[in-house]
């Protein structure tokens, strides 16, 4: 079995990549159990060349209906969506769509635990945004006012995590802190 | 906008469908907020036609590494699989994988609510068996004895959903009724 990297260093890997490494940590020592969500794909054409075997010929990309990652802890459900950007002043509320700020809604009112883990990668910072503060941006957008959540409004409405050895985006620890 | 269907009968549906309908009923009510995963396919070569299409040309299907259903009510976490048998006197449990039990043990470990949900096609009944107790069959296979769940023991082992209207499998009443 290859020996898990849980080095300081981000090496190139998306933020994707690095909250798999988290959610493999937290699987092994039995703090929560979240996954990656696999992306959905409508298959249109399968070939059996044989009889164990299938080949999808023809399939497409659907917009996926929620958000990137969901699992428990504590007994508690989790629900999160993961961005990243370049952008070293701002997060581009383009960035996110509108049925993951409505899924996100429903799991709020659902009493989820649902937030944004976003990653400054020029900057290599991670803030954990509730829902309550990103749907605040979200309306203000909607009603007119800028598309974007300023690093300084992050700064004071989302809770910054630095990154640490094992896991290296420890975010369960917010979720700790905040809810349990 | 198509009417829903929720009528009484199941007209050839499948258990995955019945569970798909209770799941937008109880999305719709506000009830819980409750997804069936994405099949896992492992995408080998893409073809871009245009900018904004991609073509998936070679893709393959993956073992799922966990369960069917997932998603949250009043806050906590549910995570089940639907089976269904065609047999009439007993479940075989090779229907349900190692890898699932081992997630749901993970879960259940968590403190989340986690079942299978199992149709007898033939017989049109409908069993909710919490981990727990199929965790003893499980382990009753596994230590030599029987390798299926004969009817009589789902009776008294699980909770039986009687069908009815709206949504047809009330799988939530149950979760209610026994949790919360
Ligand atoms: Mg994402
Ligand atoms: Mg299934």
């Amino acid at each position: 079995e290859k020996k898990k990297d849980y080095s300081f260093s981000n090496r190139g890997k998306t933020l994707e990549d690095e909250i798999n490494d988290a959610n493999e940590f937290y699987i092994a020592q039995d703090i929560a159990v979240i996954h990656k969500k696999p992306i959905p794909i409508q298959v249109v054409k399968v070939d059996y060349p044989s009889r164990s075997s299938a080949v999808i010929k023809e399939a497409y990309y659907r917009t996926p209906s929620t958000t990137d990652f969901n699992g428990v802890y504590k007994g508690k459900y989790i629900d999160f969506e993961a961005k990243e950007t370049e952008n070293r002043t701002a997060f581009p509320l383009k960035n996110v769509h509108l049925h993951q700020v409505e899924h996100m809604r429903k799991v709020s009112k659902q009493s989820g635990i649902t937030f944004l883990l976003v990653r400054f990668s020029a900057l290599e910072r991670y803030f954990y945004l509730p829902f309550e503060q990103l749907s605040l941006f979200w309306d203000r957008m909607l009603t007119g006012g800028r598309k974007s959540i300023a690093l300084s409004e992050m700064e004071t409405s989302a809770i910054e995590i630095t990154p640490k050895y094992a896991p290296r985006i420890d975010y369960i620890k917010i979720v700790n802190d905040l809810n349990v």
